[in-house]
């Protein structure tokens, strides 16, 4: 594991959970100011963390970050900005910064106010039990879980001018979260040299090829936030124009993206679509979307049938224009409808290769231009129904 | 039942669906040449009758329709165009009409030739059977049936300058159908005297808020037809501008369209989506058709869980610009959300009324303008899940 230098990581139960065996209070503090990006849910209806991060961001003084699990701090009006901005006081005093130096990311019920007291008590707690080490920084990745599965924390070195650049990248899953929201939190850390308008255009570049190509279920949360934070602290030269650092920035967020639907709520695949051959990026993007978002064909998927009569009509509605004689589309590596016709090919062979295989790869060539995109997203089974349908406000 | 005159009805297993039991071919004949006109699916990936229907409609020429379940025709390339071009002509020989007097339409498996030997004979057998009765009407509305559990068949009678002018509407659910779509197919039968060019724009502004607004996956189909034919059998004046046809026409197709998603795979709840207040009926339509096709909220339905936070947040992400302070949310007439903050309601009671009906209201109130929509859907089951993930190609 590579550990960006001059961050310091911890994450305690507080008391917001019911679940006392599971961390709800992530707290991140860099030695330095960070420049920090961030990348924000276009949902119209979005929770006050998110109005805060948005107002601060791309900012140069960015000392701290907390986030909490439990409460989403989500249609709370007036009192959620006034406790959100407190909140992120509280953290960007335990870090030293000035007031406004700190960032803050929420999660869980929608429609009810913070518990304060329980989070100034947790904020000065977590703050004396910080730490350097792989240990706190995968108690942090936990810390900020919420119906995941499993943590997801992923880092990366690189060389840039002779000098160790690292990269973290933290997240947790877009699967429902007691009661209302599915969320995407990410946070990427990083100790190179970065300005902040600078990791505002990168973050929000490499966003939309992992983050925003990714879906469980096409609902939007209001809290889906990203946050990049740079503290130069490597002593690395400025990395704006750097492609390994963009590269490795790139790679970073596409792992943790697809970690999220590889552990959607319920999921037993994770299926990442390639479409290809497109006039326009958008128009891929469309067709990709239309098909990761199906439920016919994400329930195909859920039965390993490899049913490329639903995927080929997906594509049908999208509103793009395209000659289907020119189609051909290839699940798990084989051919299943060619040139607007179905293929010859052995349905139970490609079955299998579904069932044998967590991932299952579906991409369709089209003839109309150059333009490709990637989505991920899983499949729909029973258990997501049971985990969203037999919960009750 | 009110059966429009000078139409002969008749259906007949033929051998196309595996189950010998139910009905594959429904025939419609018309003693007189009807004006027809038709509204078809979007989607670019069209069948072969589709394709065929659309342009042969608007017609003034139509004596027959022939239906087949079991085999959709569609992914079929130049043969399912002649196949569904000769289907057509038999169909128009039983009917004593000209060659290119005749529609068709096909539901069922995607991606296979139809069995024309078995068509011809069952063609020329069904034409043998058709009467203008009741049982008549009942069994051709059975033969375009597939994984609907009710059929449906709606009648009305009205009076046009003294004369009784009847409707009737009979169609096939948007449940998907071995292997491959989900489709509608509905065909309305009047004995008004109407011209084509007047039916068909009655028939798409009636389509446009019914058949339009209903959505149980979000799958659009490459088989969807909506037919009407008008025979003028009634004696009728012509009804192009007859307010009271036209409410007619509306009323039975709205009770077509709503019956489909109430009918919907693994459907426990028919759900009534109206978004008032808004500044174009283009934003009342995207937003309540999110709503009303986020798996979140269709999971919440399923488990009679009155979670407003999916519903607003649902509308939050159409990319319509309200203000969410002026929002207002009822289900089933509990008031859950006001003005944008949670209403103090009893959870319990709502939920109580919505697993004591099959049916739940939705009513959202915006402050943006006058616009309105209606859409139906039904609730996300985990038997919608094992109807579309157990079937193997």
């Amino acid at each position: 594991m590579f550990i960006p230098r001059g961050f310091r990581f911890g994450a305690i139960y507080s008391g917001i959970k019911r679940d006392a065996s599971r961390e709800d209070l992530t707290l991140i503090v860099s030695d330095k100011n960070c420049a920090a990006a961030g990348v924000y849910t276009r949902n119209l209806v979005c929770a006050a963390p998110v109005t805060l991060d948005r107002s601060r961001t791309p900012a140069k003084n960015i000392r701290a970050v907390v986030v909490n699990s439990g409460n989403a701090n989500a249609c709370t009006g007036q009192q959620g900005m006034k406790d959100a901005k407190q909140m992120a006081e509280w953290a960007a005093r335990a870090a030293g910064a000035s007031k406004t130096g700190a960032l803050v990311m929420s999660t869980g019920i929608i429609g009810h106010f913070l518990p304060m007291e329980i989070l100034e008590k947790g904020i000065a707690k977590v703050s004396q039990e910080l730490g350097d080490d792989a240990a706190s920084l995968e108690k942090a990745a936990r810390g900020i879980m919420t119906t995941d599965t499993k943590r997801k924390l992923f880092t990366r070195q690189i060389m840039v001018d002779g000098v160790e650049v690292r990269l973290a990248a933290m997240g947790k899953g877009a699967g429902m979260i007691a009661p209302n929201m599915a969320t995407f939190l990410g946070c990427v850390l990083t100790d190179a040299k970065l300005a902040p308008a600078a990791a505002q255009k990168l973050l929000q570049k490499v966003a939309d090829d992992t983050f925003n190509c990714i879906t469980v279920d096409g609902h939007t949360s209001t809290n889906d936030t990203l946050l990049l934070l740079a503290n130069g602290a490597s002593g690395s030269v400025d990395v704006a124009k750097n492609k390994d650092f963009e590269n490795a920035l790139h790679e970073i967020c596409a792992e943790l993206a697809r970690s999220i639907p590889a552990d959607g709520e319920g999921a037993s695949h994770l299926v990442t679509i390639h479409t290809r051959g497109l006039k326009t990026k958008l128009h891929a993007r469309r067709i990709a979307r239309l098909i990761a978002e199906s439920p016919l064909v994400k329930c195909a998927f859920a039965g390993n049938d490899p049913n490329w009569g639903r995927i080929v009509s997906a594509a049908g509605y999208s509103g793009v224009d395209f000659d289907v004689k020119k189609v051909t589309l290839h699940v798990n590596g084989f051919l299943l409808f060619e040139k607007g016709a179905p293929a010859d090919f052995d349905a139970d062979k490609v079955s299998r290769s579904m069932s044998e295989n967590h991932e299952i790869v579906v991409e369709l060539q089209f003839a109309e231009g150059n333009a490709d995109a990637r989505f991920w997203t899983c499949d729909l089974t029973t258990e997501y129904v049971h985990i969203n349908a037999d919960y009750h406000t």
